[in-house]
């Protein structure tokens, strides 16, 4: 099976430069990659992601948020990253399971046994084989956030119109998550520059592709 | 508190109709009646909607369908139902948990006891005062509701393009939920004409209306 990487953080921590630098890197080696993305990575994802980041949703209960991120799971799942490794690509998805950990378990106060029944569900099981978490200071995140929904005129700032303190939550549940998991988790300074950043990401992938042939 | 009133049936059974008769009728008795339906009875379970019957959706797999039925059913129960049965009106949901038991349980073969525990999850485990079952055979209520969509230029087929097989399953599923819980459902014969049918369900409404003062 080929490696499938995840990358998380709290808004604004780079991870979508990050995963294009790795996948640059690694196509350069001959690998095939896959970029991806939850909410989103698949048609019906997009029309979900639609609903769960429009600012204007505000009424959307912390149920029905929960839910509609096991369903963009559950078809991402099975359209897109299975079908892929199946493929032998390298999977690099922005954001997976552990985000609805941090962010509807720490951020909203959900059960966290009812959020790991229904990753369970949505992934059969699958784990990445390393989940690189992007950390920063809340509101460096959070600036460059909002900066870039004006930028690009976009509409998905639901969660960037959380409170600070929402966001802290997240981030904490975040660290708390690669406490657990050390061996899956690889922490990096999201306050560093693109380059460092990146440098680090290859340092730890490097191994590993060497470990699977 | 006022009545929790379900419709449930096939596709082409004439739920929408009996609805629109009853409210009337209680409407006409005083009663302030809320006439809503899943999915689809919020904003946000109108996007859901779109999403679940959109016959272009081909690919939605079991597992996310079952989710979005979640999601939407969280969003109304906290946003319609709930606030409608606290303010004293009488609600008419056209299809509620049942429904995601005979179509996904029943006719996708998804696990029973995972619906259920997600039925209750998004219900909080609120339950009908009295559920009409809208019984008819499956080739005179799929070419009902073909036609509708024809006349309509709907884009929600998606069920109505399941094969036969599926829909007698799904029939079979809601007449043994009926035989499973004989207290809550009604089962009415839905090739009667309109105005029988009305006359029937009204007959089992009024009692329950003099037993709720």
């Amino acid at each position: 099976m080929p490696l499938f990487l995840t990358f998380e953080g709290g808004e604004g921590s780079g991870k979508t430069t990050q995963i294009q630098r790795l996948a640059e890197a690694l196509q350069k080696r001959g690998l095939p990659c896959v970029l991806t993305r939850e909410p989103g990575g698949t048609e019906i994802g997009a029309e979900i992601r639609k609903i769960l980041l429009d600012s204007k949703n505000s009424r959307l209960g912390p149920l029905a948020e929960l839910m509609l991120y096991a369903a963009d799971r559950a078809q991402h799942l099975g359209e897109t990253i299975r079908p892929a490794l199946r493929a032998g690509k390298t999977v690099l998805c922005d954001r997976f399971a552990d985000a609805t950990v941090a962010y509807q378990g720490f951020g909203r106060g959900l059960d966290l046994q009812l959020i790991s029944d229904l990753n369970e569900l949505a992934t059969g099981g699958l784990k990445p084989d390393r989940t690189f978490l992007l950390d920063l200071p809340v509101e460096i995140g959070l600036a460059r956030a909002k900066a870039r929904l004006a930028r690009q005129k976009s509409s998905e700032g639901r969660f960037e119109a959380e409170a600070h303190a929402f966001h802290e939550k997240v981030r904490q549940g975040y660290l708390r998550l690669s406490q657990e998991e050390p061996g899956r988790f690889r922490v990096v300074d999201a306050t560093l520059d693109v380059e460092a950043i990146h440098r680090r990401i290859l340092q730890e992938v490097e191994p590993l592709l060497e470990a699977k042939p």
